[in-house]
């Protein structure tokens, strides 16, 4: 069986939400860029929590890492991280949960650390026993391809509370520091220049000519 | 002037990234899901940045908010959440930032609260000055096309140096609690374990038919 499993040769035909499996690998490099490992596993892993939800459902999305999951949930479903129904969650697991919107009843899908154990090149990508460089690219995606969803493993779960509480529309303040608006809920000043601003103001920009300078 | 620009009947011809309004507006209801007003505005926030980015840099992204705007960065330029090129911040300022990768050289665009004045139904829902339902939604869509970039300032900033730091390749360890694989910086069992998880267990799925009773 192993020996099947790792040859070049032997692909199954595969779809991922309805898509064929070139089909989503056009869509990834569209949208992510590259075809890079991690979005194509996350294709399989979102195709196999739709199959486990409820028909009809609305339902949103949770992503455990920020790396490649967003993208593949964000591809083959309806959630985005700005409309709303994605979050995305730095915990740093390689998994996905997808619940029904208003009482959190869901799946949770995480790729398995003993089921790759028989596919070489995913379980040297996944636990990083290799550099990127040293990694047959070509092999690894045939095994993604061919491992499908037996790599994976599910839960049913149920999101928290606190995770499921609709936020009441927010009063909007005008900031007496910076000018701009923001939630009034934040405090006095808006978070920015509490302290959370990502970068160093140099100027403003008056004309667009101003900024060849730099 | 104002007059003009309240009426109904004079839209500007407008290109948002080389993509017609109603093009944008088409990719906007394909991955956002409707054509909400702030994801309209952040298609002219992210066509003024990139206008003010030297030509041909490798630009990531940042939005201040993760309401709308990330959507319009992730439709219109190659940065994605899961790619890592764009990171969404929960400061609630409606701006985004654009910055050359290596150095953080970069502009921001936000929405200025002094030039929306002109405009009543794009100040009525910037402000949440009227409830949703009061909302001239044909007004406010027309108001924004009309306004384009006329609305947003623009600045030149630095991003800040350790959000420019390239993360190294982490280190996997697999958890001794869930058995999942999770980057060993996190400490000696992973960040959901230490109670960050955002699920309650029913159980694990051992086949499909035993979901069907959620």
């Amino acid at each position: 069986m192993e020996n099947i499993q790792n040859t070049t040769t032997n692909i199954k035909e595969t779809t991922i939400c309805s898509l064929g499996f070139q089909q989503y690998l056009d869509q990834i490099k569209s949208f992510h860029g590259s075809a890079a490992p991690g979005i194509i596993i996350g294709g399989f892993m979102v195709d196999l929590a739709i199959k486990h939800l409820p028909k009809g459902i609305l339902f949103d999305a949770i992503s455990e890492t920020k790396s490649c999951l967003p993208d593949a949930i964000q591809i083959l479903t309806p959630c985005t991280i700005g409309n709303g129904w994605l979050k995305v969650l730095s915990i740093g697991r390689f998994a996905i949960i997808l619940y029904e919107k208003t009482q959190g009843e869901g799946v949770r899908v995480y790729l398995d650390v003993d089921k790759i154990e028989p596919w070489s090149e995913i379980k040297g990508w996944f636990l990083k026993l290799k550099p990127k460089g040293q990694q047959d690219y070509k092999l690894l995606i045939e095994q993604i391809q061919n491992a499908g969803t037996s790599i994976m493993s599910l839960q049913k779960i149920r999101i928290k509370a606190h995770l499921l509480e609709k936020k009441q529309g927010k009063r909007i303040a005008i900031c007496s520091r910076c000018k701009e608006a923001y939630p009034l809920g934040d405090g006095t000043i808006c978070l920015a220049c509490k302290g959370e601003s990502p970068y160093d103001l140099y100027h403003d920009i008056e004309s667009p000519a101003f900024f060849q300078g730099i």
